[in-house]
């Protein structure tokens, strides 16, 4: 368990973050906020995280020397993406302490594992198999039926390290697809609406949820955000204890993002990440306290803020050039929110914005 | 006039602020949710902007080849303090422009130039007189009568520089007090109630106002801003016309304070601040746009907020050791903000807390 008489940071210590894309770039913000100061270890330049951040070691993963050196400047340290290699966290760890745990990044690092973890907790998912040959393909398709979709157990994220079998003659292209990676497959879930729930618990085991919002994809990417979400009260509250029930299972220090399909028998977990989440941007309209600072806090010892909404949002990516549409967003009163990437290449995330639609009901 | 065909400034510009101040940073973190990056001059080291900036340039205003570098890194060039050494801004102003512009500042620079500038266009301020010499002084008692209040011209703020006259008694104590300094004596305001505006002007000449926040001062420092302030309807437009009015004069560009002594005949215009205000930092917490990106927007060439207010908000500054309360203040639903000082000396500005108190009627 976590030590309940956990280490309150004062302002003026430095948080460390692993990673400098926009997640790394808003928790740097947030931290800055509350006085801290902020340190990114990040192997890219320019990256987002560095131009808002006091400090910034451009260095590899495998750069022992940076690793050590960065894990020295900080006080505490966590991370804006989960696919962190472990060596990494190991040198890291003997010197400061990380959040989220190593066991929740274990556990959300694979979706074979997550899955399990899920199950273990009595949370229902999609139907899956773990897949590493032909053979085991088959059989899983055997038992899960098909339409299924074939995943890549690791680093997948945004539709990538995805294959969909609509047909068993799908499964050579869908192993093809794999690269060898091991892969599980899952059963296609008939959902109404997929929504998140981002919640963050405290060392000492508070825990503070936001209201759920409701996604909606396009390509593989979420476009767009929107809070309320169209959820019965008794739904919502569903929602979020089911989220409190993950938090605490897994000892969780920080935010996470918990992504459920609605169905007609109950919530499905989709995918839980260790981080803040891509879905949880809107709270930085909609609440005095926002998802990344909940993180900051958490992470920092302080009291959680408790979540509450002020205003409905809806939030929508930008996503490539979708950035082209800028000079006609800034004249509405729409908060806008761009992470400095240079390059609006295609499915990159450049920002978001946020709209404020009305005072929460 | 300024050219209405102002360039406009695309994100991955970088955007030069003079001072490091709390100003500065939230100024550099409002720039960068722009995509903006951010460059501040300042002289000292470890200072609030340079947190959450891309470059500091840590260098003296006399050093003439720091101000050139900087103004050669720079594509616009703004400034969260008002009393700028002229030859710095010479330099600077050579190669990369400045907004708000010199008159703007100048104006602001002078309490005198400042009355001036406000009687000429129409409006109240108190009864006031330039005062050099015992001699200029007497004169001005004479005009202006007691209690009355003698300010050093330049360089003053939050009280500093100020000098009470209760009676004519007082006259030499002032004189001394003023050190040599050119001077002014005001009259005495019977005001029910201080507000302040806080407004913006883009280069084409759209201006765009905040609601008036009421403020309440301690040992002459800003203590809190409610927003919305008791005003009738027309007080409100009133006070925002006479903002505007104020910014159009000045062909001004970037986000203006506006600080109003409400009087049963009307408004008195105490002071105007060419930058942005400690009055408008509940904009943060009550606006899809705060006062800082209207700023960045403005001299960015980019169009404005409405300013439309979607939450009602009560500011309150952390002055010396109010930080102290910050553990008590962390387990409310408050949005914090910690400037990243680290020694809190007596009447300096740590930090302010937003409290949104309920949706916007």
């Amino acid at each position: 368990m976590t030590d309940p008489q956990n280490h309150v940071l004062q302002t003026g210590a430095t948080i460390g973050i692993l990673g400098g894309g926009q997640l790394g770039r808003m928790l740097s913000i947030a931290a800055s906020r509350l006085g801290f100061k902020t340190c990114i270890f990040e192997p890219a330049g320019d990256c987002p995280a560095s131009h808002v951040a006091n400090y910034h070691y451009k260095a590899d993963y495998s750069d022992t020397d940076a690793l050590t050196k960065f894990a020295n400047a900080c006080d505490v340290i966590t991370f804006e993406f989960e696919n962190i290699p472990t060596d990494a966290l190991d040198i890291i760890e003997a010197i400061t302490p990380i959040h989220p745990n190593r066991a929740a990044l274990a556990t959300s690092q694979d979706r074979f594992s997550e899955k399990n973890f899920l199950t273990r907790i009595g949370l229902q998912t999609a139907p899956y198999a773990a897949v590493e040959t032909g053979e085991d393909l088959e059989q899983a398709i055997d038992q899960i039926g098909i339409p299924a979709i074939l995943k890549t157990r690791r680093m997948g994220y945004d539709g990538k390290g995805q294959s969909r079998l609509m047909s068993p003659d799908d499964a050579v292209q869908a192993m093809t697809d794999m690269a060898g990676a091991p892969a599980v497959l899952e059963g296609f879930i008939n959902f109404s609406v997929e929504v998140s729930v981002i919640g963050t618990r405290s060392a000492n085991g508070a825990i503070s949820c936001f209201d759920p919002g409701e996604n909606v994809h396009r390509n593989g990417i979420l476009h767009t955000t929107t809070v309320p979400a169209k959820l019965t009260r008794a739904q919502r509250t569903d929602a979020v204890l089911l989220t409190a029930n993950i938090l605490n299972a897994l000892d969780y220090v920080g935010t996470m993002g918990v992504e459920l399909f609605v169905t007609p028998t109950g919530f499905i977990v989709n995918e839980i990440a260790p981080r803040v989440h891509n879905s949880g941007h809107w709270t930085q309209a909609g609440c005095a306290i926002d998802q990344f600072e909940q993180h900051i806090r958490a992470i920092a010892g302080w009291p959680l803020g408790d979540g509450s909404r002020h205003s409905n949002v809806i939030m929508e990516n930008l996503i490539g050039d979708d950035v082209n549409r800028l000079p006609d967003i800034a004249k509405t009163n729409t908060a806008i929110h761009l992470y400095g990437k240079a390059d609006a290449k295609l499915g990159r995330k450049m920002g978001h914005i946020n709209t404020v639609t009305g005072a929460s009901a």
